[in-house]
Formats: structure tokens, sequence, C-alpha cells
């Protein structure tokens, strides 16, 4: 089974990547671009067969190495 | 208007940081993870209202700047 989890900036934290990145799209002539915020993505594979059973084992991987919940969020997806 | 776009890693591309993710989650005691690759994810707000328009503008930023298409994938989301 194939999961994808997507690790995001709370709303609140300060993301200089983001804004670095929002003014090189800006010098690059994309002055449409107002915010750009940057997260990390993770494509699992896993041996788990139980849609339930994988979320709740993907849960327990974001919250222990994954993300950090104090200052990201995390979404899973089972692909 | 908001997008996302996800970068990831092309098949058959090294991606030691997901290995250590890999062999971080094994020794964590999640045994049934076999492989992980690790990709980012940019949120982006942008001022283009027509989503043809702004899907056009973000495949020219992940061109230019989000994406490295010798070694990269992207996929454009609007949200």
């Amino acid at each position: 089974m194939r999961a994808r989890v997507t690790v995001t900036l709370k709303a609140g934290v300060l993301d200089p990547q983001g804004q670095a990145i929002t003014g090189s799209l800006k010098s690059l002539g994309f002055s449409g671009v107002s915010a750009v915020r940057q997260g990390k993505v993770f494509d699992l594979e896993l041996g788990e067969t139980d849609p339930a059973e994988a979320r709740l084992s993907l849960a327990a991987m974001c919250e222990k190495l994954l993300a950090n919940t104090v200052i990201e969020n995390y979404a899973i997806e089972i692909v």
C-alpha cells in the first residue's frame, strides 16, 4: 500500500524559505505571486493492507518523526 | 487564487534522505515501511484569476525555479 504524508507549517509560523522563494519568483518576473509557503511531502511504501490500520500507523509516524507538531500540520492520504 | 505545487524525485534518482527516514522509522518500530521518498510542496497565493493562465504561469515557475527538471517531477494543483 502506498501513502502520501504532507507536512506544512502551521499558520502564523514564520517561513523564511517561503519568503525567499516569493522574492526569487518576483525577481524572475512572476509579479502575481503574493506568498509562498514551503512544506514537505513523504511518499511511503507500506506492508499494511488495511487502510484504517495504515492511517493509524502513519499518524503515529507523523507524531514521532515526520512532523514537528508544535509548528507543523500533517495530512495523510492513502494512494 | 491558491495553488499547490508538489515536487518529487524522478524514479531511479537516489534519495539518501528518504533512506535515512526509512531507517529511522524501522528503528522506531514501524517495521512495515519498506521505502520512503521525500519531496517538497509549495503553497502559492496568486493574483491570477483564470485557472488556465495560472497553470501556465505555475509551470513556468516550476521550470525556472521550483523544480530541477533533470531529476524532479512536478505536479500543479489549483486549490
